[in-house]
């Protein structure tokens, strides 16, 4: 292991910054919200100058962090960066429930226990490098707990409002890690005119998905990982639990630039937009052909991060699914809490809701024959199960009483 | 990144079992729980020849989890590792709460979000290996989650008991990863002797604390990563949250292997076993010069997994401290939930309340001037913070009211 990555002294890349609707260009450096025609903004680099810079080679032999991919980052000055231990994460096989060929990323060993970590250690480390102070977001929970923890570090002051029936571990853990928390009797999207709201009043920045440049270019370092742990080989098709989005538009441009800098050829896995029935925008747009998609009424499910009833990078996610060749697809919260217990039994893995609905998916696809077996696919778990521990069963013992030894047998 | 830890084909140099006590011989490769002399086994290794053989280069260009040290563990054969990706866990510097000297080691970042993973996945690879199918342990949850886990992963059966007030987390938790668990009135001794009890009975093999050879051999992996991840320097000073003590003693003995085989010289830090006042049996036979710890009576306190009343390694705890030059020391529930809290608030890490309580030892010995301000210390925050997040103020908001800044601005 050589030098730590985030103290290393590397040439920055980023060129501009380039609305993702227009291609307009703004300049980089500067603190950017949606671009002039209201579409989220994406970071270009200039990727030949990368190529000339970094091998394969060189990658191998730094640090297992996602600060090892510095030169495709957007933060120019080391001392910008803000960390707490963001880690390779490892890829977990589910040998014995749904088979070898079948690969969970297990993003719930990040800091704050979710892959949104990701996406905002970059974004409070670029708010830093622009001078911001104060930070303020809607968020179903992991969002608002992982910024929260780095605009403490980062010494910034931190407002989350959240929907009031979100899980009570993300509230206390938001507290917990020094943020301002608000229970909001409305959902995300609610949640998110207050903080659009409060702009003018709070002089806060707005760091709502998609609506600032830099979580994408955290949450793209999945992909940069996992094509470099798969030794630079594709999966056949990739499952992604499909809230904002993110994570899934990351990637995709996360394979781009990774084939420009020639460490990739032009094959890419199938993109699959996981969503839950009971709130799936992305999946009835997809179905009926729509560039965008409108907004889902009365949206429910077990998956509380995937409960978004509306996106604002709807097409971006709609585009790189349609490219790749792959689909969007619904699942029942039976069929994800089903699929939770199944994968916890048969391979001791506890995953969460979201990550479990990406292994219904898994299961519906392959039924639906929109995969085949011997399909390599790979499931995002995007956040820690011991967030969510659902129900389980459990027996009593009295160690007064003679214990039953036949009763233990046959539990 | 080179080949696979795992996969790869490495020389096994385990000699023989060796008892903790007495010093007798026991051969490698058999079932065994404690020595005739009724002490903890040891494995012994042929440290010569893994001097000859291990270079730390050789290690730096191993895949970052904890079978890079596969010359100084007990599995012979490859096939029989059972693994949910045991990464190495990071080094988080608390610089803006307790000061860049003062270095969190975040276990909670590992399978089943606790440091029990490691020891648990050495105990069940091996059980493995030597044939075993049904295992049962006492814990005070986060080791029964790692065993239910890890067994489950290898497909044995796995029988967990727990105090009844164990956090109701780790209780789903075990039974979600496939765990058959009972709750038992009493603490975790009395759950202890129904494992006892029920050898005979159950046909089960009993997987407790140090009372069968491989857990400390996994735990021992701490130790090595620490020195390895700090550039082969020792800290100064070891802060670990006290129980069984299984941690403690693997990382003494990984120092001693290190030094063995030529990694490190004779320095060493000084080892503190930290517990709660409400549960305190190591600091009153530290403070009473004894070399066992009687059994603590009407044990009690916010940190559950280190409310362990007697500890059959006590006397080699014990010795670790003494030999080190360290201490022992117990901190108030009060101070724990204020370490907690502080953390959190300043530096965005949640600890878990046994990581917050190293982090009280560390506040207490240094007013009582036990170390110094300039001495860099470790702490080891041993379980995911997630799992037990106290209750934390926050706010409510009714988004349908005009919206009151000022109170937001105040909060
Ligand atoms: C656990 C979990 N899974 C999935 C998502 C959706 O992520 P994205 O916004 O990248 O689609 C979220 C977002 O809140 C989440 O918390
Ligand atoms: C979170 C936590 N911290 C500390 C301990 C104590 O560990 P040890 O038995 O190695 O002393 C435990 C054991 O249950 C634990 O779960």
């Amino acid at each position: 292991m050589n030098q730590d990555n985030r103290s290393a002294d590397i040439t920055n890349f980023v060129t501009h910054l380039e609305c993702s609707k227009t291609g307009e260009a703004l300049p980089a450096g500067t603190v950017q919200n949606l671009s002039p025609a209201g579409a989220p903004i994406l970071v270009r680099y200039d990727l030949d100058a990368v190529a000339g810079e970094l091998t394969k080679e060189k990658l191998a032999s730094r640090p297992a962090d996602l600060w090892r991919y510095r030169e495709l980052l957007p933060v120019a000055s080391a001392t910008n960066i803000v960390s707490l231990g963001e880690d390779m994460t490892p890829l977990v096989a589910l040998d014995n429930s749904l088979g070898s060929n079948v690969i969970v990323k297990d993003e719930g060993r990040l800091p704050t226990g979710s892959f949104k970590a990701r996406g905002l250690v970059m974004a409070v480390s670029m708010a830093k490098e622009l001078g911001l102070k104060r930070l303020a977001m809607p968020t179903n929970g992991n969002a608002g707990a992982a910024m929260a923890a780095y605009a403490r570090r980062a010494g910034m002051e931190a407002f989350v409002f959240c929907p009031d029936d979100t899980p009570e571990v993300n509230v206390r853990e938001i507290a917990l890690q020094g943020g301002k928390v608000w229970r909001v009797n409305g959902l995300i999207n609610d949640c998110g005119k207050i903080v659009a709201d409060g702009e003018a009043e709070m002089g806060w920045f707005n760091l709502s998905t998609l609506k600032e440049p830099y979580r994408i270019e955290g949450k793209k370092t999945m992909g940069l990982e996992l094509v470099e742990q798969l030794g630079w080989e594709m999966p056949d098709v990739i499952f992604y639990p499909t809230g904002g989005g993110t994570g899934l538009i990351g990637m995709w441009k996360a394979f781009d630039e990774l084939e420009a800098i020639g460490f990739i050829g032009s094959r890419r896995p199938r993109m699959v937009a996981v969503q839950a029935t009971g709130c799936a925008p992305i999946v009835d747009a997809w179905e009926k052909g729509l560039d965008h998609a409108p907004l889902w009424e009365n949206a429910s499910t077990v998956a509380a991060g995937i409960r978004v009833p509306v996106a604002i990078g709807d097409f971006l996610i709609l585009q790189a699914v349609r490219e790749s060749g792959g689909f969007a697809i619904a699942v029942e919260d039976e069929a994800i809490i089903a699929a939770q217990q199944r994968i916890g039994q048969e391979d001791g893995l506890l995953l969460c809701p979201e990550g479990a609905a990406t292994a219904a998916a898994y299961l519906k696809a392959l039924e639906d024959g929109l995969i085949g077996k011997s399909d390599r696919a790979v499931l995002f778990n995007c956040g820690n199960g011991l967030k969510y521990p659902m129900p389980a069963a459990d027996a009593a013992l009295d160690r007064h009483q003679p214990i039953d030894w036949s009763a233990i047998a046959s539990a």
